[in-house]
């Protein structure tokens, strides 16, 4: 809901009524576990939807992907759903899950695997809080990481990466065949995206001596397309970009260097190229 | 946790260590879902544990059954498994089932139920926020309640229940044959009770006159095996009880009538009869 | 509410419904301002209600007062209506108040309080952080207050004293002879200023020598009505009594100066004499 | 206080002191009511104040209007002062309230409304909480609303609106007279304004070239008065500009389709026309 | 503050006037650091305080000590001063300090400790969160810990303990000399001994045959000193008694074993023999 | 931390970890007290690290300051240690303090600053709280202070200024002669400036007819170093410049007066000159 407010729309959850309000006549919006999105999509009875490519493979649902997003700031890497032991244990690969236990939210995707790799294995569903059950209960986990902390705290190993997955925007294959229906998918999207990437990009603005510029930006190719325009003070322009923040501790004692003035940055709502 | 104090078991979670903590040497914790305690109890990788007698049927769990508790103060209801549908819906019982799709978080128990009924339906797991699909995604929901007050606010009716729950202590079958276990189970069933008792009910203490004594008791059923020890006063004796809090607003002013004096009502720590 | 509770009548407020639910099919109740319940009250919409005493006066309702209640644990004092100026002021009394401006949220006890003095000034209905006026927006302030401390935090000077308040149980005429009503309200009286006693009373429970006995009750006439018995130890008794918090400080060293063991101190939720 | 200090001036409330500090030596502030304010600056206690219309009204007040905000984000539409009935009533237009009860805090402004439409009427003050009553304890209320949600989740109709009513800027006849304090208040309004409009302001840039200037300028209305500055890159322009954040959801696709490249959203704090 | 509530001295410490208050008009209260107030005591500024023995001794306090008390509720154990190191360090004792550096907030207990073994090391004062320089800037720190688990979080590991303390009642020495301040001072100390003494004690209640009773006492020599009176119900007595908690979860089953019945746990606020 | 995030570096302290991690493999971070933190630079066992100046006098500490930083938003001001005495005190100047008692957690500071001035007087160390013990337990107190407030809720009085401290960015000397050190440091001082100084600047952008353009710019000399560029509307400019933001409530009424048109402000990152 905050991504869709950046992008937009504003949506408001009342506790007296079940049904999310947003700010726009032409969406009606309902709020449902990431889980069972896909599946409401592919049966019909949701146009679109926002879900993990991860829940969109385990319940095998059959529906058309609009796009990917990369919604966490930390980390803008994606998920992984990972096979964990603990530290001490004698599993080093798939190969040796050979007649053990495995615990996990998606069983379907982890059957599906060791039927790849031709191993038997039991795979019991997990209600959560997985990583406690790896160390005494059952002989592995398949469980999700970001940055695997919470793995690592609970002293698990990981052993191999099953899927890796993005957040998507996915569309009923009929409501994507509707040209009004996909138009609005596809301007959700824009935005969406739009706002995201803002997130991690801001505005950069200096001025420069026209005579210095080629060499600014010939020696920072990361300022990719600026927005040079002319100033009223003779022999001098103005230079605006967008850049990634993650770059702005590097590139910033380098424009000074270079001859850059008057440098500021300033944050983004939106960046649609 | 609360309770578990309550009977005289202090147990403490750190963030920092994996395990609870209890001040019993001889006893190791485990927090698990109660989704899957009876299924790690009837394993074997518990002695025993605390769960719904809903998820012992659901997990068809060979367990052994110490005993039941009342926890909810509010209620001191069972939990009950309800199949309901929206208020308008034209199912009225489990034969207009045939052919629908439910949505439920006990897929066995609810298949096991439509089978006994005849009743071909489709069920599907739904990882919560079952009542809001109710309208709008599936035909009906099989959902825990225990006043309906949630089922209510999200307009729907109850048609049928499928099962009554409470929670119940379980002990794996060779840990309940190990008598040293068996009898560390059963201390903590009759603390646990104790303390749980105790929550509901009130001491109650008064002088009355001897001669008020027998039509006092006579007259106030509910005043169960009281405890009558004589006062230095003359024709006065002391009565004390243990009744209900739910009882007293009735009781105090019944008593005041029947001759009592210095009514006091005090709390309770645990009852053990 | 949360002296209903210990009264024995347990009150939910719901976010969902508007009427706070209450554990006892004969009662329905109802949340409205202390201000404006003695209206209603008269008005016959209610049966009966708690309010202060000032607001009974204030609205000049017609209403039948079933009992007196002191609420506050900390100064078990009544309320007091005040009139109040700066420190720095000239009014020292009500004379003084000749031709004033004067904000209060009980403008009818202010100008009836003036009248009977023949004083004539401008009163004005106050909505409210009343103290922060007397400094410069009006001359003086009729406000409320139980210690005096918001006053001197605002450096404003109390001259004089309007009325005394303490909270109320308060009936309609017609409910009060109708039998069935007046016996309900009268056990809620009961109760309710049982469980307001007992905030502010302990128990204590000590052995004594026999022939100390005497000598103990003798010099601490505090110790009034205790409930004395024999104990199987030959020449010791038993003795238990009610006293106030306030009280036990000093009695207990007392207590022990005088003869007593094994002194304890425990709680009460009722007591009625 | 939020609005403030985005229009420039910072206030501190200190637990301590009893009036708000702000950072402006040439301004003394008070925090007073909203229904008082237009009292005290008529008066002249206070030579300026922010209320709403509504008070100014019901105080009949005759003070200086310089200015009206609306502040609410979500809504931006004015606050309404309507006649309210429980659904089922029979009560439809303001004639049948003739012989009724009405409560409402605004008794001056029903009073007079009654009186315009020649109805006789009971009207009573509410202290708050209006809605609650209007089902058992009067026959209708005159209550505030901004999306009426409050009245629906009550179960009340609304009949009639009596007064729309958004925040004004008001100051005292005399202190409007004397230029330094009319130049203070002026600038503050400007400022206020300047603030409370960014909010739902955002800025815009993008380049386009210059061929399709033209096309992207008359298809876009909305677009007013860009800024359009050269860039270094010959045949292309800058194109800057400040609009509704509520319409850039559709703005931005249809800049991209009329060949708009490089489009940034940016927050605003202030916006002076 | 919380002790002393419950041994009957109600203190308030208002964010407005710099002293707390308490209701008692003989005393006077000043909240100060624990580390400081034995110095304030000695130095007659404060007639009594209540700190830590450590601090006793790390000021050399010469001071009249009243009495010894026992806070946690959770351990009921001293804390320690300890010296501690990471766990891979090579300091095995006392000896192997020589020549290194120390970090702790007790210098003057650090130095009197080395200088006692004969060891010369650096010492140096630390202002907090002492466990993380143990690891990188300094080679050991002397710390204190109640159960350890803050160290071996740190990966530390303990090496010797310097010092066990427990809260103290302290009292300048012309203080105790005075006969009205040294009872006051006694006073204090008996019900706050009593109130920390309740806390980990509560009341047990029973019923038991006579002939029952010599076996159940005999058996139970943790029953000390129990109150043992007549039941009206020829036969039988009530055996009543204050052990505790910790052992209750034990006394209980063995307590039915022997023939008790009707048991009732309740709470204490004081318990003073 | 929260400057680090705005100069680039984001910071994340786990409550599992006891380092904090920060997203720049270059650095890493210890957090330790303000007052520790010279001497550990000093000692070489960090390379830099941001205290305050007082910490380094206090300490004596040789290490080499990079920069200095003004980080209160309120009140840009530096923090001072102040000799304080109760309003009523006779200590009218430091020569008063002859034969003294003073508390301070800046013992060296404060004997050094005494010694200088051939005053004798008592010392002593002081845990915190140290404007509580000025009016009863010593003579006078030197503590630290921003805007007095807290000394006056005291009721204490200035009596001189020991010290003025600003928070410094200090390096430790053999890391500022390592070229690869010196430069990080010097990127980190660069960064972090850049983002304080952002705090208190705003971006101010406007439209002006050139025609108006040097009256606008010689009136205002506080829009230093505007950058000027050409519009498209011919005969007109755009205005953009970087300015404090305590100065635009008086400036944006000026440039209004002066012919701009269109004024924004909007927020800044960071602005390094």
């Amino acid at each position: 809901m905050e991504k869709m407010a950046k992008a937009g729309w504003n949506i408001t959850v009342s506790s007296r009524s079940y049904e999310p309000y947003v700010d726009d006549a032409e969406l009606t919006l309902r709020l449902i576990r990431a889980q069972e999105i896909s599946r409401y999509v592919e049966l019909g009875y949701l146009d679109a939807g926002i879900t993990g490519h991860d829940w969109i493979i385990e319940n095998h649902s059959d529906v058309h992907e609009v796009g990917e997003f990369l919604f966490s700031k930390i980390s803008r890497q994606a998920t992984r759903w990972v096979l964990a032991v603990p530290e001490e244990s004698e599993i080093r690969s798939v190969r040796d899950l050979e007649g053990k236990r495995i615990a996990t939210e998606v069983t379907g995707l982890t059957k599906r695997w060791l039927r790849k790799h031709g191993v038997r294995a039991e795979v019991e569903f997990s209600w959560g809080a997985t990583e406690v059950k790896a160390r005494e209960l059952v002989d592995a986990i398949v469980e999700v990481t970001e940055t695997g902390s919470s793995l690592r705290a609970n002293k698990l190993r990981i052993v191999e990466t099953l899927l890796e997955s993005t957040p998507r925007l996915i569309a009923n294959h009929a409501a994507w065949k509707d040209s009004w229906k996909r138009r609005k998918i596809e301007t959700l999207a824009l935005l969406l995206r739009g706002a995201i990437e803002a997130e991690a990009k801001v505005g950069l603005k200096m001025n420069v001596r026209e005579a210095h510029l080629p060499n600014l930006l010939q020696s920072l190719p990361a300022l990719r397309n600026p927005t040079v325009s002319g100033l009223s003070q003779s022999g001098w322009v103005a230079v605006e970009t967008i850049i990634d923040e993650a770059v702005v501790r590097e590139m910033i004692p380098q424009l000074k260097a270079a001859g850059a003035e008057g440098i500021i940055e300033y944050p983004l709502n939106k960046v649609v190229y």
